[in-house]
């Protein structure tokens, strides 16, 4: 049977992994021949709710085989976060819940997004949609994407949807919603065997904006002030990335998940669009505390897209 | 309240107007104030069909003006078939059957497309999904949709989700679905009255395929021959557009809604991908007759951007 391969985004977070395996067991019981995988190393927050659960981690790949007749992209639908073949393959499906850019096909498919706090979210309403119902260990990983992409449903992404699906899947998967939430993001913001390269491709992402290449990476900690104690390894590792890539920012965001503030690091010619989208001025170590700020998608992206754009247009 | 703003494609058909008009009214009944425009002329066949469901034409509009606080797209997503100022507006909602290009956003949104023949079926399933019924007249409107775009059922692009949801609207609707339908596209067929650029104008619609800019104009007709009687002003329209638009090919097509075969005229500095995406010569006259093809999405759009693809990559 033609085989469809399901994957999230690069520098997987536990959405794209979870929502990968969980999609894949969806798309089996409806008779499709579906495979999970995954496009880089799955981080320690994710490994927590894989052990906790009791799930293998989906196979890593470099590109799409060409034995694989159609993928389906979850968690993203840009093509510069997917796969590196992806303008050969045959997207068949697309399930993600950020904005739409850099994303072309050559047919009409079933292009799936919705503007809740996480893919899982649109996961547990499809399995209602289908009369499938949700089996304990993947209402645990569907929790754990929806506790990852939210911080424990604090971030300003996360809808009431998000909210009930949480609670609906926490009693299916038998665990105690705060208690597993907070034990999963520690887990996560366990930095200690981090090199100042993993710190900032663990969960990196490119954009365009404008006419602009931006890098945002964003991890998770207890205490900032831990991961800065390393800075100068960390500039160093991004000026290599901004040369290679020929960027024009990289923002590296530390994001506090226990006073949801971040401490952001920028570099590259274009950092004062950092300074402009939030109205802070970046000290001598190129940094600023970003107030309240938890969501890349919701309060980076969007205010520094328009950054970029403003100067190009005038609306 | 916030004003939110409904339309479909440039040129546009009757799925264009028809989804529009239904959806504004599902939007209002689920507490939205939402509005339908349309952005180009409503063609004959559109115009029998709200006659005989006595359906006013929603406005016409250039642009979105600065009180609306929302658009959204039905039946289209690529931006050149959208308002002029598509850019500079807050995209909340894409209801789409086709493929996905050139279109972005800032902020995440319900885009929502799925591979079936018509947006009229997409939105006779949302009815069921938020538990609103369609009323007699807009069941008409959908059904009368879903037959201009599958050519009666007959088009390789409708699906049995299609079918089904035709002859469940056809009886909500109180028609009958074969009598009801061929006197619409009978109505549609009559360019008795059409100038030349009427004819190439009346449902064109503008891609990008690899680096070439193509228009694809399409009219239905009960005698193509007809129609070729002034291929002469056809042509010197089409030449006009070619120039103003820049555009590498113009291909129009004609296609007989009795026997479902299509008369096409190539001009432009690309014909020759015409040849060879479809495997015919174009004769003297710049046409050639491609057999059993009624669909431009799924028989030409997708063959003639692979042709253009060939030449910059190789797979």
């Amino acid at each position: 049977m033609d085989k469809t391969l399901i994957f999230g985004h690069k520098s997987p977070d536990t959405d794209s992994i979870c929502s990968a395996l969980v999609y894949a067991d969806l798309k089996k019981e409806l008779g499709v021949n579906a495979h999970p995988a995954r496009l880089g190393e799955v981080n320690k927050e994710t490994q927590f709710a894989l052990d906790y659960f009791g799930v293998e981690v989906p196979p890593l790949i470099k590109k799409v085989d060409d034995d694989v007749k159609n993928v389906i992209l979850v968690d993203h639908n840009e093509f510069q976060q997917s796969v590196d073949n992806i303008q050969d393959v045959r997207i068949s499906e697309v399930i993600d819940h950020h904005r739409v850019s850099n994303f072309e096909t050559k047919e009409p498919l079933y292009f799936r997004s919705e503007p809740v706090g996480c893919t899982a979210t649109i996961l547990n309403k499809m399995h209602k949609e289908s009369g499938v119902i949700v089996s304990k260990k993947n209402a645990g990983l569907l929790l754990s994407a929806i506790i990852s992409d939210s911080l424990l449903l604090k971030s300003p992404t996360c809808t009431q949807v998000d909210i009930d699906a949480a609670h609906e899947l926490a009693e299916i998967a038998g665990v105690d919603l705060e208690t597993y939430g907070l034990e999963m993001l520690k887990a996560g913001a366990d930095l200690s065997d981090k090199s100042a390269h993993d710190l900032i491709t663990m969960d990196a992402k490119e954009f365009t904006m404008g006419d602009a290449k931006v890098q945002i990476a964003q991890v998770n900690a207890v205490d900032t002030n831990q991961i800065y104690a390393s800075q100068a390894a960390i500039e160093k590792e991004m000026e290599q990335f901004i040369s290679d890539k020929n960027l024009d920012l990289f923002l590296f965001v530390a994001t506090d998940i226990l006073n949801n503030d971040s401490d952001a690091l920028a570099l590259g010619s274009a950092k004062d669009n950092v300074e402009k989208a939030f109205d802070v001025t970046l000290d001598d170590n190129n940094r600023a505390l970003l107030k309240g700020v938890v969501s890349r998608k919701k309060q980076i992206v969007t205010k520094l897209t328009e950054t970029f754009l403003s100067k190009t247009f005038t609306k």
